[in-house]
């Protein structure tokens, strides 16, 4: 059978993982690289990620590779906002191709007036091309969209849901831990909070919206809470940061879809060292009710790999346009040769 | 906006529960309703419900009532087999109308040679006549199958995968509580199941199915152990059933999906009077490896009646052929007018 052929567009840590782990999977090709990132422009995508050449230069000259190597699907790593991502997905669908892209927003840009506006473009041209896009990851994209609306199935009503997601960052990459300003002091957190130095999680709004759609439910509004600052009363620590009591050991944010001055769906994130339990959970309050956990929580990194990939034949086979993973049907882990999944 | 129009195919325990529950939903009218029990034939559907009249009266000429009602969907719910429902899917496919069945076995018939055989004649037929047909329910149809099969998509590597669902019968219906023979003596239980009075779980070998399908395993083998009884070391009890120490609580049967002498899928039902705890758990053991449990387990019947509802719109707006649920984009509760997810 003939493999699946791939550009991994961003070669950045997701990018760079994202490859690793399409390198390893079966009827897989990757046949060309994207980055603008001049440190490793020019050189081969294996020596790259610490592996023998592939043969795949890493090239800045996105239309040229996306031109030369035809691929079945484009595997898209570069930044959280459509705002930064569209003019790469107009370039990628203009060629006629698949894109799979971890751009947070795009997993449902229908949750802002703005990335409505760019949906709408995107989706009118992914149509005109033949051509399908989808933005996924394990959050958003899983945890606290696509799990919650599946396991609304069961309900013959749903009063609310409430969705938790806590995370020990001592267990995370180091560059996650600063991003969440673990071993600041609070002022120093709260300074880098207002300076958009500490942004918090991209995707809470995507996520509501996902559901809200997917339910019918009319919400009045997306409310997102600021980033907050999680202190212990306790010392904590990872490897490589420590965090003494009273100081910042990490961040905590809350989002929820307002009807009628209730909160029908409330996203609840945490991530700090030092949390006592790691875990994944959803309550949906209704009939029946349904009291959800995953524990430890699905690893971040590693899950929006796993869904990057695994969804790749789901959008080779769909319908050309801009799709939502509420739009396509159930994902599923990808074992065998890719291209027995496609139709 | 004009009502989704159904026909209630069965008016029997689950068929009941359902029409009460369609009901109750905004956009959802039940215009027909077919059943061969001569004690309700000719009655109205509302007094049978319990409820004021509705006009509609039950009756046992499928064809006409169906030719008469033109509705949008058909919701099924007479038996387990294929072969016992295949004729009455023909029926309804020959008016070229959309019909969700629970119907276990339907939920994956791909599952066995006969199933297949079955499964194919119905896909044909629904393609020529321009339908839908599905199966659905709580289990199988989500909770051993769909479910798991979503968690999977978390996953760059899944090794196999174990799901259990323990229900502890005293909080289920009289009918439920014989059916797993709580309250016999071991003898007794043993010769019901010999006797085929006692059948265990309809649907593990499809819900085995539907998930290697889902992952593309070969499997060499489903194998499904003979339903096995529970005894406990005390005495246990419901409102109506006592089951003294020794005797039999309830029944348990496992099934496995086999590939080179190893279960890559094991599917795990317990269900008797005293349960410890109610789950529904699923373990993915692979890269991340997910501990997924649902606790108390998703109540079995009002599952069922809202996994059958909630899918309405799903099949109306699928393609036409002999879908099943991993085909179709993701369950998720219906709160607002049905015709509102109508494409």
């Amino acid at each position: 059978m003939e493999k699946v052929k791939v550009v991994s567009y961003g070669i950045g840590v997701i990018g760079r993982r994202l490859a690793n782990h399409l390198l390893l999977k079966e009827g897989v090709e990757i046949v060309g690289a994207v980055d603008i990132n001049p440190q490793i422009v020019g050189k081969d995508l294996g020596e790259v990620l610490g592996r023998e050449k592939l043969g795949v230069i890493i090239s800045d000259d996105a239309d040229e590779v996306l031109s030369a190597t035809k691929p079945d699907i484009v595997c898209h790593t570069t930044m959280s906002y459509v705002k930064q991502t569209h003019d790469q997905f107009v370039q990628i669908l203009n060629h006629g191709l698949n894109c799979i892209s971890t751009c947070e927003e795009l997993s449902y840009p229908y949750a802002t007036e703005e990335g409505a506006k760019y949906a709408d473009k995107l989706d009118r041209l992914a149509n005109e091309k033949g051509a399908t896009l989808l933005g996924t990851g394990i959050n958003p994209g899983f945890l606290m969209d696509t799990l919650p609306i599946v396991l609304t199935g069961v309900c013959t009503r749903v009063d609310d849901i409430y969705v938790t997601r806590q995370m020990d960052a001592a267990t995370r990459r180091i560059p996650f831990q600063k991003k969440i300003g673990a071993g600041l002091t609070v002022e120093e957190f709260k300074k880098k909070i207002e300076e958009h130095e500490i942004t918090g999680h991209v995707g809470l709004e995507q996520s509501i919206k996902m559901i809200s759609d997917a339910l019918g439910w009319d919400l009045d509004e997306i409310k997102v809470d600021p980033v907050g600052s999680v202190v212990l009363d306790h010392d904590a620590a990872s490897d490589a940061i420590n965090v003494p009591k009273g100081y910042n050991a990490g961040s905590m944010q809350k989002a929820y879809g307002i009807k009628g001055g209730k909160a029908l769906i409330t996203l609840d994130f945490r991530a700090y060292i030092g949390a006592p339990e790691e875990f994944d959970s959803i309550v949906v309050n209704g009939e029946p009710p349904i009291r959800e956990k995953t524990s430890p929580c699905v690893h971040g990194d590693f899950g929006t790999i796993a869904m990057t990939a695994n969804m790749i034949p789901a959008v080779i086979n769909a319908e050309p346009g801009l799709k939502t993973m509420k739009d396509l049907p159930l994902p599923h882990a990808t074992p065998v040769h890719m291209r027995k999944y496609l139709n």
